[in-house]
């Protein structure tokens, strides 16, 4: 198995694009990709797209083909990969596998979502849920989210307010790049004064429904310093499943699927959870995030809220969360999350992340969540070979 | 780079299963290829799933976390992989990269389509063209391979008859197949005298609206004989793009990328056009699998007709083409077919075709197309390792 490195990453401005379509997004995070890799298009070998719902969100499928031809970089193997949020954490899997493998060397995974041309995005995203016994029912995420915090203040005591810090985190680390949605911070009062959604959660524990594209390109580690003075290697990557629907479960206050998924990583790694610097967690909802960094083991379970309220994930704390500002303020245009956390991974660890940039991190990983837990992708990065 | 091996194969029923869910029909052929491969489902290490709508045809997407609770196989990862009608091949592929890179050992590809839930399958089908140039406009798929059927019969002279005769040996094969959706033949007078559909395309020209699923099992060919007396060896595994857009290429006669990935197939496995004994080609329309016995270098560009009329396609004639009925005869549940057309290959290789085994075969090829080509995937199997 051949060992694999970043050599490029880009990501469009995630929010409300109405001047650019599905195929344009791609492109566009394509060809800055390229260009950061200092790589010309014609030495890609193939390219992966993660999407959720071209389909439900555009009518469109078969958006291989479609990339194919707009991008002009026929007759490469396109292939799109979908598990609803966790599509770009599994396109990027399957582009590392074509290179490990030695079927390909230099590839692209790309992630992307148009929400916005719908009426209603509510649809498209609860086909993430098991539609026959949870959307038909009339459940939507923000309802199924709004059971696992529930269960979580129940359980472990954790309050509303610290619930609400990792939106405020967030918003804090958002408003320091240029690409985000929201680049403005938030307060705890905020949150907990904004529209109510689902209750406890509120309109500022949500991530919004966003357009947008990034874009990944891997290569042999052996080739990466051809292409960049600072790759990044690949020192794990693995996906775990868990049932589609939450009543199927036994717990509501972690996802099974994170904790089989990074406990191999952090063992084909030879890392722990403390020699993480910095994490990108799957923060659909504020809960989530705060579910993430206890089910990842940098916090004890139960103790998530109370390490968020003393500011242990804030940037160059114990562990900096979520420096993108997550899918909270970045913006969570549904295929394209998995590849803009290794995207901001990539830059934190090059040094490039400016503004927001952590002080000498070594490692870091991406958590990608599909559904309410069904699909959980893992990446563990690092500038270290 | 390890060497892959069929281990076990299954197809369910093809047709209108107004009894059956999408999930259902996964769990029946991912069951019924676990018991083929002599294998307990606890040795799966991945899986992989070829759909082309689930979001359109039935509000799911997804898809592999559905199939990861419904088959009681979490938490090894599920992924879905979507090409349009090729969803299948890039499963299967994807299937055998994983096995390849060293990541997985057993591994299952399976592909499904539930069509007959909708009350007009075209919209959903349409998502496999171009949006916004083509499916907007009007076109659907009928009327694009209607174009290409005349532009065939403009420059070589094709007749009507000829593009006819590729439904009739479907349908002369699909008759011993039980597993087939139309299990009887068909006359070239039939095809010519059926309703009209995009001329000169009639009804007996188009595969069928069918739901069904397929599966299939890989692992290291070093392992293979301890789950099958008769693995079936991958020689080679390759796929191309083209535009998604008919109205983009130069030549309606003529699919680039089966061009560009059967080549490379051959070169891979070392074998050539001459040495496959039985092929499964992807004849969505009539026209379609004339086009691809040319394309796959079976006969000459332009004489594709004129073989089909001398029987050269026929069982145990010079190449024995859909020995399955192919998507004419066998049916077309859009994301099973890659798949389908795999374990139809294999069972003819291993010898266990029943009334329609071929003679003494021992190399097989599949041709798996999305679209109108914008994605073809191909594979060689072989019973020589």
């Amino acid at each position: 198995m051949r060992d694999v490195a970043i050599v490029g990453v880009s990501q469009t401005k995630f929010g409300e694009l109405w001047d650019k379509s599905f195929r344009d997004l791609v492109v566009e995070a394509g060809v800055e990709a390229i260009n950061d890799a200092n790589m010309s298009g014609d030495k890609l070998d193939a390219m992966y797209i993660g999407n959720m719902s071209g389909g439900l969100f555009v009518g469109q499928e078969h958006i291989g083909s479609l990339i194919a031809e707009h991008s002009g970089l026929t007759p490469i193997p396109f292939t799109r990969v979908e598990a609803a949020c966790a599509s770009g954490g599994l396109a990027f899997r399957q582009a590392i596998m074509a290179v490990a493998s030695g079927y390909y060397d230099n590839v692209m995974a790309a992630g992307v979502e148009k929400m916005t041309d719908v009426v209603d995005a509510t649809p498209a995203i609860a086909a993430a849920a098991d539609r026959e016994w949870e959307a038909q029912q009339g459940v939507t995420f923000p309802s199924l989210y709004a059971m696992m915090a529930r269960r979580h203040m129940y359980e472990y005591g954790t309050t509303r307010e610290q619930i609400a810090g990792f939106a405020v985190n967030g918003h804090k680390n958002g408003a320091l790049n240029p690409k985000a949605q929201f680049q403005r911070e938030i307060s705890v009062d905020a949150v907990l004064n904004s529209t109510k959604v689902a209750s406890p959660l509120n309109i500022l524990d949500c991530s919004p429904v966003s357009d947008g594209a990034s874009a990944v390109i891997v290569c042999p580690a052996e080739d990466a310093k051809k292409y960049s003075d600072t790759p990044i290697y690949v020192k794990a990557s693995t996906q775990a499943s868990d049932t589609i629907a939450l009543h199927s479960r036994k717990s509501l206050t972690q996802l099974n699927a994170t904790i089989t998924a990074s406990r191999k990583a952090y063992d084909i790694a030879g890392l722990e959870a403390k020699d993480m610097d910095i994490a990108e967690v799957h923060d659909c909802f504020s809960i989530n995030g705060l579910i993430a960094i206890e089910d990842l083991g940098f916090f004890e379970k139960g103790k998530g809220g109370q390490a968020i309220e003393e500011g242990l994930i804030a940037r160059n704390s114990q562990i900096s969360v979520n420096t993108s500002g997550g899918l909270k303020a970045r913006g969570h245009p549904l295929g394209a999350t998995g590849i803009a956390q290794v995207a901001e991974v990539t830059w934190q660890l090059r040094g490039d992340a400016d503004k927001r940039q952590v002080d000498g991190a070594e490692n870091g990983i991406t958590h990608n969540v599909g559904g309410t837990g069904g699909t959980v992708a893992i990446q563990i990065l690092s500038r270290n070979n």
